[in-house]
């Protein structure tokens, strides 16, 4: 079974102006990714506004990123929806363009009410692409399911034939650690909460899906030699300059946050849509400087990206 | 402006046994409800499972209620969803096929973060249909989303020019009562919340949409008159009875269960989509039997539709 | 078993500036209430700061309610508090200096886990007083404890035998309606949420208990006499006036507000204890000017109070 | 400013076994931990039960631990209570009898409404305790307090003279790194959240209270020694025990689950009041074969207590 050692970014949606989708944002964002060190992207999920998103716009931005990406990073196509219905078909249409994998969060509208049931849920949409190894996608703070991974894994090892892993995404690293520890370390669970990389290395994390690791990923991928490399203090001092860059990013709303983080490095993303509120440019100016200030884009500018290393 | 005095059905999504749609079930529904007293129906909304619907079902299911009660009875046709940009295509296809009035609920995945900002997300849905009374549609226990409505009207009546009102789904009465008043009563504040009909009717409600109204309109209108006419001990006695049903009823899972108190009065509609689950034979048998003991179908069966009196 | 038929007062615990208890400023309070036509008091509850108190202290309180109101007014006197053992002592203490009732919130450290250890809870506390009857003080918007009260009586019922009945504080009418109607109305709800007295009325309230009804029993005094007597339009209008102050009010920390208006009305109180913490000068001169926006104060200058009327 | 480095158990009330305190539990236990290589313990807490004590127990149960353990175990004796005057005179009291800091939760009926406030409200407690080192007890999950502790430190280290530092339980390790780091480290912050020692341990956790140190210190001194020899593997198998010891002790009522396993290890504290319910013998036995069957009380008599070490 697949095991990613490394890095995924949870990428953006990238719009026009206007708000509409544009395709175009995508291919220099995939080459900055690779070049940046990242082993995959996640796509259509929390950051990339999935759920903002039509279905048609959804696969539309998922055979954007397999045209550029494919072979080079490994695709994962977030499904997730309200509807089952429509789960399946983006799932189905994932598996259609070669998707590597696909991930869907807990109904959200109407919640499972137990891990049975939302197991039974996840076979639904996983057998629409059964040949596709599925990651169940854990984000209690914005599903509001917050069910024990653990029996998640335990019962759908049972009923998920393409069941790969989880994209767990909570600060419960105790669990998360013996979802990773469930049956010898059968699955692959990628943590998913960037503040809490180094303390998630510690409990064995190897991969991570992460949103800010579309901007900082060589700063996240040196925290992981140095903790590989047991230069501890060094590895704490970085991931509390990470700490700190996203403590003053999530003062404002986190994906137009990081958005305009983006445009700081020189990538023009768009803006968000509704409900989500791009910053205005006081709030942008206020976050430069806050940022500025802990030295987040001068320790960026240091720390070069692992594949420009010789 | 429109104002609704009467009920408004939510209704049922109707499905074959393998749970793919059954437009067929809607036609006997609607004949039902009209000889039932109801007014209107709402569509596709949590009752009617909406958020397991595609869009093109939720199109097809809103035709077919159009074409089967359209001039009999007032179609609401809920367009809420997560993306915005589907909102507005099921709108515009309401205003479009001709529905009466259309409702969205608040985005759910990302939230609205304060009033104006809902606002600005409604003026994006209404503004699809822009010939069509718009209906805000509050339910904060499903979408998290408690807003103050008061602000909502307040900031709502300078941006959302088809603004009709609010179906109010919660049990803040004084709040309700607040909305049912602003501007000297100037919007149509609908109220949902059926076991609190009673106390609505004592502050000034004159319209309400819910789910039980497919089964129990009846005892409902019944109360209604009673009110009407100062026999307020015997509207009391009629409401607990019905409060005493719903108390029976969401011992299960609600939607389910009152799809099989539908069987229970011979209007089958097929099963629920997951993570909602039908009811067991057990359970029903079991909702059943606590329904008989409390007197509700005999009580159903002495009230007669108010159409049916002489 | 006693039925109270009118309204309590939830009245204020009185300190001196420096945040020290002023007995001396009970009994003009209770002259007041008197005259202003309350049935009751309920002291050392929410509203009375009970938890910011020390056990002494609420001794103290309660003697001084005791003396002066004694005959006069009904006098409940609550007795929760995180430590059962605690709440016995307050208990035992009550019945000694011959209050009326007694009344306890659940545990709200440690939260009971169902309905059953909830009354198991209870005993504890009302055997200790058992001559005194008990009132459960059901508020799960302060405890986070949010049982079914109907459960609660049905077990309570056999398992307390002093059991009078609840404080009802929820804005859940058809739950209150149905304990209201528990076993033919053996036991005395009290509701609780001062905003919703009209609508609590239409399902059947006598009784009820309330922080607003320490400056404003007149005014909900006359909803009741309007709607007893049939005039529902004229006692509407008087509950949306009652719903807009209340509106105005908890724009502000709700206990320090009200003290504020207190103060309007010509009675200083004093401040409250932290973490409350009283309203600014500025504060209370913007709750002042909106409340006089709305006609609060004059409305409350024309309807006299119930026992001035001849 | 003190700085505990090592393991301070969150100790236990122990009861005779009709309730009442039994002050002749507490020195065997004190015993026990130092044996165990504990370095504090602290009391009247959580798993002390101190909300379900009376203040008098509470100041017996604090001069038995200190006449015990002065001098060989750090004593903290929390303070908090919903009334900051109780707090107060535990505050005073703790002090008068020597305890080496004192520590209390946010008032949890009331609740302060952004941090200033919190620390308003910590300064009158600590300010009666004014030569003994002050510790803010975060714990948001059971008093739904969850302000951000940077901010704590920052506002706090102005106003509170005495302020030591947190103890830190949450699972939130990205704030608790920083707070750690906060000016330099200036601050003690303790972490709390046993399952998750390992991973504070990463970003630089030194000291840690817990309530399963009181029986399975040993083990988790161990990781403590693993991790800092580097030897990361045998630090995450031990820790994953740990997290399955405490996934199973978390299926019952985790307080007094602990209290059962401290009887299966061979002493007997008593039962835990209500509304918390000792394990029946049904469902100790069910925890006992459960952790025998993931090999705990094996591993805990493999590893000797530090101290017995040669």
């Amino acid at each position: 079974m697949v095991k990613i050692n490394g890095l995924i970014a949870a990428t953006f949606a990238t719009f026009h102006a206007d708000g509409s989708l544009n395709l175009g944002g995508i291919p220099p964002l995939v080459e900055k990714l690779i070049e940046d060190g990242l082993k995959g992207v996640f796509i259509c999920g929390t950051n990339g506004e999935g759920p903002n998103l039509t279905v048609e716009e959804r696969m539309a931005v998922a055979e954007a990123y397999v045209a550029t990406a494919k072979g080079r990073l490994f695709v994962f196509v977030h499904v997730g929806h309200t509807s089952i219905a429509e789960c399946r078909k983006l799932a189905a249409h994932a598996e259609k363009i070669g998707a590597d994998a696909i991930s869907a969060v807990a109904a959200f509208y109407f919640k499972p009410t137990n891990v049975a049931n939302l197991v039974d849920s996840m076979v639904q949409i996983a057998t629409a692409a059964p040949k596709t190894p599925f990651y169940y996608y854990h984000i209690p703070a914005l599903t509001g399911v917050g069910m024990d991974m653990v029996e998640f894994l335990r019962i759908g090892e049972e009923k998920i034939a393409n069941l790969a892993g989880i994209k767990y995404t909570a600060a419960t690293i105790h669990e998360y650690q013996a979802c990773l520890n469930f049956k010898g370390g059968k699955f692959d669970v990628l943590f998913g909460y960037d503040e809490l990389l180094l303390p998630a290395l510690a409990v064995g994390a190897k991969g991570a899906v992460g949103s800010t690791y579309n901007f900082a990923a060589p700063l996240y991928l040196r925290v992981m030699e140095l903790f590989e490399a047991g230069h501890l203090h060094e590895a704490q001092q970085l991931q509390l300059l990470l700490v700190s860059m996203i403590r003053e990013m999530v003062k404002f709303s986190p994906i137009p946050a990081q958005k305009a983080i983006m445009e700081m490095i020189g990538m023009d993303l768009g803006p968000s849509r509704l409900p989500l509120m791009s910053l205005s440019q006081h709030d942008k100016e206020l976050l430069q400087t806050r940022l500025e200030a802990i030295g987040f884009f001068d320790t960026l500018k240091q720390i070069k990206p692992v594949n420009d290393r010789v």
